[in-house]
């Protein structure tokens, strides 16, 4: 019995105020249709669940795999390993892996991507992670432009791509060691930057905390972070705001 | 209007299902008597607002210690400067200071303390914390006891006092430096002990975060811990455990 | 020869009263009964003594589990590996096992749960941490809800199951990554919270150290916090709050 | 003598091809325009310089806020003293000063403010950041509303402003101690949202820093993150993201 | 009534053997002449109390070091202000009081000190916490040799007292920013080390941190650590040490 | 079309000023010459590109290090695996590896070394570090002498090789641990020192962090520091400084 | 008398070449025949050369494993995996190899063993540590009690041990987790506590940090510190201050 | 030809008794003519000794200073504050105090200035410690050229620049927040770079932790790094490079 159910039976006199004030009191959310409305939030936002395949045993992996692309008709998976394919595989053969950014994935065919968003990194080793990022943004719908290896050190290969990336809705600067990266491409383009720290690095890079506090600390107007390594997290971020621009 | 006024109207015809399920899809916590409710928690479980005095300004901090008092009869603010009594007392001038532990209040007489909480102090510089707790304690109603200066480095002078503690409902253990006092206490009690760490010490006590790690990394059973120096926050937890136990 | 046979040789002329006073002031512990009272006080209190199985070696465990089963009729250890399970199961083949909780036992049958404890986790990652506070709770005769799954970024899967949380006696909030599930809970229940943070995470969480300083930080009151995946702890601390109530 | 002139005279035949191209080779930036083109992307882009004014002499600072103002008809300060803005008074009686967010200017008349930006507080300690935060945004043309004191210990507070909130382009989330706030809030909404962890809190929560880690690991998506206390970062990215939505 | 009269009832047949247990088992400690015990253990080793005056009310000062005066005829304190001092001195005129080291004190005169111990600085601005150190060896009766100014970045000013050093039986090493005085010593001494790190540095010193990660890393054999500017701490260690040696 | 062809059809008419100008505004780095500038500086200053190997795949580190071979007649790579080794080896069979310092290279015979490098260690167990340090300034050039485990715990160790190193015209000082031997090294020469802390230690180590403290806290004069292990960078920048002196 | 003095002296027969080579021997080093005095310093201490296993290659270790047991007839080396004693023993049938403190030596028969050293510890996973600590001190000459398992979280077991631990000439406190054993037991001896820290632990444990921070924050007089995990460093601390006592 | 054989000879006459105090001469220290040797390295190397004047009392302070001026004829102290420069004028009128970098000194006219230092800043706030890099560098020999406010968030300001500093023998580069001025400089000149990181920034920059970690993990090549706030240091390293080239 739901909200409208139960006032209706207000109306007709079959349930008290007082039985229906207590219904209300005690269910504020579910059957209000709370749930429905965020459902509906997700199909409107074109954001639908995401599975975040780490640590995930295989009976479970499978089963969210199966429950969301029966639901949605395709599915997208973060962080997964080669033999968590091998068993998705066996039940769903159309299923498609990328070993570098570790995403699975079943995905409707002519997907129509909007706006620009261009993805950099500093080096080859954040291409990884640069690659979780693209792939959820253009998953999402997001238009993208990969700039890779255009680190500080070298800041001419930065400079020779500049056009490239002034023109996009949105910036994803991912850079591990120092990660200054984020930083020089504020005081070049006037778009929103969103900073990836990366793992990559050894000693005081402390497993990318270097990186984090460098981008968190940048003197450059425009640049706000997410987690080191979290890809995902930046290719989210960036579609919301290309989607905010490129119609939707 | 609120959510039986609606609902008394949709019984009457007055409004429609349409709109009044409108009202709960919009408002689903405010109207339909949550805050009241909350209210109603607060009054039912006898925790009223307190005051976090630090960091406020002199005309907000009135404002909110007249609105309390008025709405309560009676009124507990923490961390309270002299200059910020000196305001207020100006205008209530019933009002409690205790320097020690830095409350401000102004407390119903006869006030009945049921059940036993324990308080205890490695040293005597952690009394400022543990009378913040124990005078939350007591003004949220727990009866409690002061057992003062009573650190590991002299064990015998804990195990001299060791049976009024073990009679306690619960046990708050504070201290500062290596923080050892709940571990030990908690090998000697059956009861739940609330570890509160302070920053008593200096070098490498870093303000007392060595202490807290000493309390959460602890080997005996039995021990939760509050953030650095948080009275308050012991006396409230312990007078929550101690109300279950002594009635409520 | 113990204390009681000592006074009755010195009521006899046998002992000298200095003789008496060397040995009680030689030994004040262990003769006197010390450890034995203690044995009185697990006896009592419920709490028989749980073995870490983590580093121990093959045939210590073996040896503890076997003794402690002797002693108390069942045996209950955390943190075990299946290859120890193996061998205990060898000699024991009553013996249970979890994967999950990786909690190994020989449990009394027809055990009585009372009172009543909801153990609640953020994510589904969190849910072994979570299994090894609910069992040991289930153990020690704790009566257990688990409400799994309801983390902050959602919240009305939380407040859809906020009714069953409030009418527990205490509270176990489980959450890793940014740990904010005990401060949300904190606001809607008047009980006791132990919060667990867990390793649960990547990046900038350091292993769970970034939810540990999130509950400990909580501007929420009633929560209190163990360490980093110590479902045992929350176990245990909640299980004695539940006795208080509860009866015992 | 620039780069047209430079060409110019190539053409005339007056710069031998090998001159000119020692000019560009030597002198790609500055006197390419490069500078130029950089002052054209501020005026084009509506963010003209802000004086960090922290640290700043006086005599510095008034030179900057004078030079800035002859520029641009309007100036803009941030983290300002009151002897400060005494200073600046003198010579520019017109200045504007809120002691509150430290935010110094002479700002046009009558300026148009588009869009919309939710700037959200945990509690009233945030305040102050989070009014830099709304200033920024309003001063660079950014229609902002304010929601402050909904921390998630009292999510009612949070909830029954969610529907103002859902309507925003990009939302600020100002919280300090646990800094859960962000989290609680990207279940809620579908826009990007700015977390600003802020250093409001004491013992464990190291100024922020713990504040800032949670935001980090937000299990939630569509959060980044900006400096402790960086109010005026928030403001500057969540006005990127509002003007590509509302316009430009 | 203490242990020895309650067993002397026991013999004289005025107490029964029942009762006697039931005492000796409640209080194991107190009554059983442990203070006194402790107090016989204080006399007997040389260690009186010693203030720890940082953070003390000037009441509770007068009283502590009053009360100690008058049971030992001589006092110590460390860490005095000079205003705690004037306190003191106006009701304890012959009070003795070291700016450098912050020891106040009333000394016995022609004491005896015996053994030796080396207190070596590296800087001169660690002198203050060395003074700490050797002040407390010689109050407790060690006779202590200054070693000063003889840090590694000229090693040649160690070497030219190293014999001195050598023929101590146990060396103080007090050394700030990066704290290597101790490894460089240990490779030279064949007596124990007590290293001290000071707070003495700035930027990536931490107030300490890196020197005292130096000394407890120390590649070096024969060095343990005390905290942080704990000058009374090395001083008390060491005696116990040069007392082993030097008799007793 | 590079810059020159521009300017000379500027010169004949053929492009306008215009367009030229446009040219110039859009791409001023890679087409004016920048990237040759680039390349020239590598060629000239002798510092030809090398290969981080760690962490890349087999193809892509066969493709880079083919590519560099081709280019320059040598190749130089950092931080190989013996696998990567193989299938190198299998192409180039040419190729030298040592397993120790994990170079991998192909050097031109009879490279002349010019000045003096001091590649200096601690223990035994930096001596891989080092020889990444000393190796990489032998590619590049630079004669060097190797005085291993001179650790400060045995200062004559360090003193009976001093006057070697003192004629150096640059040091490295590899240390893990405690690190303190750069401290004990700048006293006694005065020629720049190059830290480089190692992960040698275990427990505070931090692996590594302790030593980088120590020597960024150095109280001595003319040390400056790499990164933890970074045996490369040291190689790198006593070149530099070698170079200066020696000629090139 | 100077060196001049001495060499005139020499050249005029007044003192013999061994009287000189004495003189020159004591003043430091190498020429001087440092490296024989060093070997004296060893042969007269006690303390021979210690062989650290840790990632020595077989080869090294192999060697420096027979060159010490040519030199001194016996040999001691710590941390040494139980392939190394393969190998090792392969060579040199005698050695003995304990797989608990990963000890590997060949020792003299009928060593005697002086004084007496407490090695203590608070739970049994402390004991690998501990037993490095006292086979290193009963290697070195001394006499060894093992106290183990007696934790705080469980006083009695410590009380009860307490007067074998009170005659002792130092004590070894091995403790993880939270680390609190040295501080109670520094309250109840007055010999000198080396408190070893141990990785002991988990979660916020941080591999034995807290541990350490424990110990060196002690507000209990007579404890220092050495390295996590450093059973080897305790047992060499403990033995020097044992042989200073006992005679030697 | 060892000691005894020295020793042989010069009883045999067949060595000279200068010849022999030669011999141990050059063998180190103390009586040897050791403190000579070292003052003769200071004459020969221009580093004259330097106060350190922070926390120096003024009677230290002046004393120092006297003797230094007297000795060498100039002084030169860092971090000397105004009253301590007042205090000092009082007896030396002639000396120089500049508020900026807090040098005081009295310097001999007509110095002669060699070579080229680049001295760099991020930003205005970092000009302190760049001046206290840049006077230093002067005092002792080397002529210096400032390039302040290049940071990286206008790349323009520092390629505008560029050539200047690429002609330097050696570049500081001095940065606070998040530092990255270091890296993108390595990578346009071929001269080591001297990084400084600086305390300059708030929240997350932990006084200069963040700068510090950012150059030390710098992806490109020929950065080594300094102190926090260590301008001191910088100048110091720089001037032993410049040296190196310029003559001396």
């Amino acid at each position: 019995m739901d909200a409208r159910e139960i006032l209706l039976q207000v109306q007709k006199g079959q349930v008290s105020v007082e039985e229906a004030e207590q219904y209300f009191r005690r269910q504020p959310f579910e059957e209000m249709g709370f749930a429905k409305l965020d459902t509906h939030r997700k199909i409107r936002s074109g954001f639908a669940e995401v599975i975040f395949c780490s640590g995930k045993s295989d009976a479970h992996l499978l089963d969210i795999f199966g429950r969301l692309y029966e639901s949605d008709g395709e599915v997208f998976g973060t962080r997964a390993t080669p033999s968590q394919y091998e068993i998705i595989r066996e039940k769903y053969p159309q299923t498609q892996y990328d070993s570098l950014s570790r995403i699975i994935k079943i995905e409707k065919p002519d997907k129509k991507r909007i706006g620009k968003i261009a993805v950099c990194t500093a080096g080859t080793a954040d291409i990884p992670v640069a690659e979780e990022a693209a792939q959820t943004a253009e998953y999402f719908g997001s238009y993208v432009e990969r700039i890779y290896d255009v680190g500080v050190c070298g800041i001419h290969r930065l400079l020779s791509r500049i056009e490239t990336i002034q023109t996009a809705n949105c910036i994803v600067a991912v850079a591990g060691m120092e990660g200054a990266l984020a930083s020089v491409m504020a005081g070049l383009v006037d778009k929103p930057i969103i900073g990836v720290p990366t793992s990559v690095g050894y000693g005081a890079s402390m497993n990318g905390l270097s990186a984090l506090l460098t981008m968190i600390n940048s003197c450059a107007n425009g640049i706000s972070v997410v987690n080191i390594d979290n890809g995902y997290g930046a290719g989210y971020v960036s579609t919301q705001i290309n989607r905010l621009v490129a119609g939707k």
